[in-house]
């Protein structure tokens, strides 16, 4: 091989919907939601410069980043870089958005527990302006 | 190098209790119980053969396998083998057990969620029987 070894844990899975995602994205549902457990994970994989949009979660969420580099932003905040091993700890209702650098594949698991008060509420892409100060 | 590459995402952390594991095994707490999130998140690697006890959750478990080949038995159930990628859903209060094949190690990550009704209630170990009747 001649690149970086990746983890591969997981495979792709689907396409993003491009509504809530800004460049490609894949996402592989690994718990779907249900009334025993409360939570719904995923595993999602960002192709480079790729991100989505801003959003809130009702319950809140965990990532657990797997592989590449990216970036998470609290609205009002400096962005914050992501390699493997990192969690993040996103508290219910606080807006933000997650995704790849600009050079790089960027891979998470993400954990919404309380689903019973929703998942996920979408908002306003993250724009190219914002990418970029961002990275 | 001259062994499979290793996925390495985390720290390998603290050993694990001896009280409630056979063999060494290594938990690396990835989220803390808090009352925001109610759930406990954590990595747990097994050298080859180790196990922990048999044992149940309140609030039930997601096992997320990230390395290695493993094994998962549930209470009058046959064992079933465990590799990189597969998720285990454990209900509530489902008595069973995890750990390390006999030649391999095992790494998963552990997602405990509801753990207001409590995180894990630990029973008698996992006998040398057992274990070689689950390989």
């Amino acid at each position: 091989m001649t690149t970086e070894t990746s983890n591969e844990i997981f495979p792709k899975g689907v396409a993003a919907p491009s509504e809530y995602f800004t460049g490609s994205a894949w996402v592989k549902t690994l718990l779907p939601g249900d009334e025993v457990f409360n939570t719904v994970i995923a595993h999602v994989v960002f192709e480079p410069g790729a991100r989505n949009n801003w959003h809130t979660h009702p319950g809140g969420q965990i990532l657990i980043v797997t592989d590449g580099e990216g970036l998470y932003q609290e609205k009002g905040r400096s962005a914050q870089k992501l390699t493997k091993g990192d969690v993040v700890r996103i508290p219910p209702g606080i807006l933000h958005w997650h995704g790849a650098a600009g050079d790089s594949r960027f891979s998470h698991i993400a954990i919404n527990p309380g689903t019973d008060k929703g998942t996920v509420n979408w908002l306003e892409r993250v724009t190219d302006e914002e990418y970029q100060a961002a990275g």
